[in-house]
């Protein structure tokens, strides 16, 4: 270890830190330094961090805080790593803090309906450990089998139930966190209501690691529960597909989940796994609903009646529990199988669901213009999108053109009225999107309450806002 | 008009500031001065302010907060003045601005399911305009036929249904703002999701005026729901209808609403308006429950099951809806039928709902050890307690013992792991409260962030956090 070199060419002694935590925790060799240096965000910047810590403690977290605010050292917060916006992208001359040795479920409270638990928890550990006790943790990005809660509340992650349920905000009651002066501190509440000072749960939620790092997470919990139905659709355009989707809003229902797939996602998963759906369509929607007995099947015909109304080629809903399944699991893997056929660049758009129609007929054209592949995933009902643009490895000139669609597509959601980011997060990928989002008035109160939180600047910099 | 002392005896020019306004938009006269100078919380201190000033558009507030920051002159906003904590009340040389002359609905968007409002739309008659369109807006605090939606987001208000579906904050998608540098932005956006930066509009939320003055908000609106049922218990102790609020609590049915009400309550009710319910008990509790069909049913079943597991001496599903009105009509006279008998201290605590009857017995040892009358009304259900102190108009000693006993019911509410304000906000009443609840380095998170969007010191000083 011994000296080497931190941001402005500052000599610092990791030994010295080492020393400060258990053996073991401070990691520096070249494949460990390697392994954490960016998120699934590749195409965002990263640099190999000076070290990588896996802290076992908050105490040992805000040690390490303390001595990087000490020594001016980056700290780069990191869950699993499955973020796609580069938030957890490491800085040069920087240490990455990962929480993966943090993974308790502390405390399940069925009385409070609440939940206790370190940042390294997985999604769908959560999950099944609260379902024990006839509980539901409702908030379930794609990324559900590997991300943390921990990286969750740092990008207040959506999913597919969010179009009822909410996002991870929604289910944040409090927080443990070290601040950026290297305080140990609990933010929020365990009651149900609670208005005692500003609401830092929801400042620290979504904040990306810059105003703090979190060490402990207190989760509302949700009773389990009626079993969802599944109604699907396949349309011959993407439009039409958005227009179902308008359609499902006007109707005064609200799905569980309302995902569109298209046709490049259909295949790319049929190629990989064979999961043997028909893809004979442009684009499919997935919907589900929950509502109890007769009500439920009510929510269901309103839902085929919309899609049907909007013009399906086929519309059901699915009397096999394996086949919506199937489906179910085909969105899931959406990503990894388009990833399989070159570097993906996502986009994480959102636009008043009303505009799906037009932002998606956007899209297809902007592929068109830059001859780029564009595979569509939607939380459609959310009017949340995902187009994904594919490049062929190695093929720099179509890495330009997919960077210019994507910055085409952020103006196309601007223009409806849209946010640049709808649930991954600023991160570097988002950075100059967010620029053109918010006024600069606006952009100046994020940046004075980053210098009020993180005065000496060590938190995530670069990240969101500069 | 002409000069006034403002604070720090700065004398400054009211013509100055009226001419900058509309013709009649500053008000200096005595009566004007006087009747805008405290909210519903009397108890707590107020000062005759400098001016009143009622703009109709978000322009003149933004002059205003400009001439304010340059002659630093105190601004404390103002919506129909319900609050019950002295957010609202007027501050030494400051100028109250009353949001009362901009009261329109502005947009509402079935299909985005969202409203745009002035602050001064008063609650009710928001949810009176969006179910013309069978939409609805949850948050009904118990002042609904008078307070507007701008206070109802300065305090982040709650409510009776807010058990099930959340707080005023859980609504709010995007507001306009005037900052503390006199700048007009919008935070937020109109689309389900967005993750474009920090989460101003949950920070401004609740922040009583402290961050900056609202003056316009995007409300998400929820569909039209199914009838309520209600189920109505009576019990001969405070504890057993607190043991019976756990037990609902424990059965894994979340009502949309319950509530209780001592028989103190009862009596100044029936005593006032005579609407005819039985009072033979030490409390009630009220439940709604409002799920489709057969699932609403079972809901109702299972908390009169709660009810009598729990002891009720009488429990019933009402059967007959004009009585069941009759007795939430009585859940919202009972604040002011209660100030008829003297002025009223109101509690605010929120406990962890298992933990209620412990906090109801609490309450009423601290009534006996102080000899004073505390009647209780109670959004049971989220934990979240009104003890309500009343002493003889007059009686200064017993103003003394009213005064202890608010303050050991917040210390037994942090005991009990709560919080000392559930949803009026801290004002000037719960400002020692909130040094007790938080931190001292929370304390100073909440002092940085304020700087930082307050840099001139000028709005609502004294208040929340100093």
């Amino acid at each position: 270890m011994t000296l080497t070199t931190a941001r402005d060419a500052v000599l610092v002694d990791l030994d010295d830190l080492a020393g400060l935590l258990p053996p073991g925790t401070l990691l520096t060799d070249p494949a460990s330094t390697a392994r954490y240096s960016h998120d699934e965000a590749e195409w965002a910047p990263y640099a190999v961090p000076l070290a990588v810590a896996r802290p076992t403690s908050a105490e040992q977290v805000r040690t390490l805080v303390r001595w990087c605010v000490e020594h001016d050292v980056p700290v780069v917060p990191r869950g699993a790593g499955t973020g796609l916006s580069g938030g957890a992208n490491a800085v040069s001359g920087g240490i990455v803090v990962s929480f993966e040795q943090m993974a308790a479920v502390t405390r399940i409270d069925p009385v409070e309906r609440l939940a206790v638990v370190q940042p390294g928890v997985v999604n769908d550990d959560l999950r099944a450990a609260v379902a024990e006790h006839g509980l539901w943790y409702p908030p379930d990005p794609a990324s559900s089998p590997w991300s943390t809660i921990g990286g969750n509340v740092a990008t207040n992650a959506g999913g597919l139930c969010c179009v009822k349920y909410g996002v991870t905000g929604d289910y944040v009651l409090a927080l443990e966190v070290v601040t950026g002066t290297g305080e140990l501190v609990r933010v929020g509440r365990e009651t149900a209501k609670g208005v005692a000072g500003y609401d830092l749960v929801s400042l620290l939620v979504g904040s990306e690691g810059t105003l703090g790092l979190v060490t402990e997470i207190t989760v509302r919990l949700r009773p389990a529960r009626p079993a969802e139905q599944t109604v699907v659709g396949f349309f011959d355009s993407l439009v039409a597909a958005g227009e179902a989707v308008a359609a499902v809003a006007r109707a005064g229902t609200i799905p569980s989940a309302l995902e569109l797939l298209d046709r490049h996602c259909l295949t790319a998963v049929n190629d990989w796994k064979n999961l043997g759906i028909e893809a004979d369509c442009e684009a499919i929607l997935l919907a589900r609903v929950d509502g109890p007995g007769a009500a439920g099947i009510a929510e269901a015909e309103a839902v085929l009646a919309a899609f049907e109304g909007a013009g399906a080629t086929f519309a059901a809903r699915s009397e096999d529990e394996a086949e919506a399944d199937a489906m179910f699991a085909a969105r899931r893997l959406a990503y990894p199988a388009l990833e399989r056929l070159g570097p993906v660049l996502t986009e994480d758009v959102c636009v008043p669901v009303g505009r799906v129609p037009e932002m998606l007929a956007a899209v297809q054209a902007i592929a068109e213009r830059h001859d780029v592949l564009i595979a569509n995933i939607a939380h459609a009902g959310d009017g949340n999108l995902h187009p994904l643009i594919i490049t062929p490895a190695g093929d720099d000139e179509a890495r330009v053109r997919a960077q210019h669609a994507f910055d085409d597509i952020i103006v196309e959601a601007l223009a409806c009225g849209g946010t640049v980011t709808g649930e991954h997060g600023v991160g570097l990928l988002k950075r100059a999107g967010l620029a053109a989002e918010l006024p600069l008035a606006v952009v100046d109160m994020h940046r004075a309450i980053r210098r009020a939180l993180d005065p000496h600047g060590v938190l995530n910099p670069g990240k969101v806002v500069t």
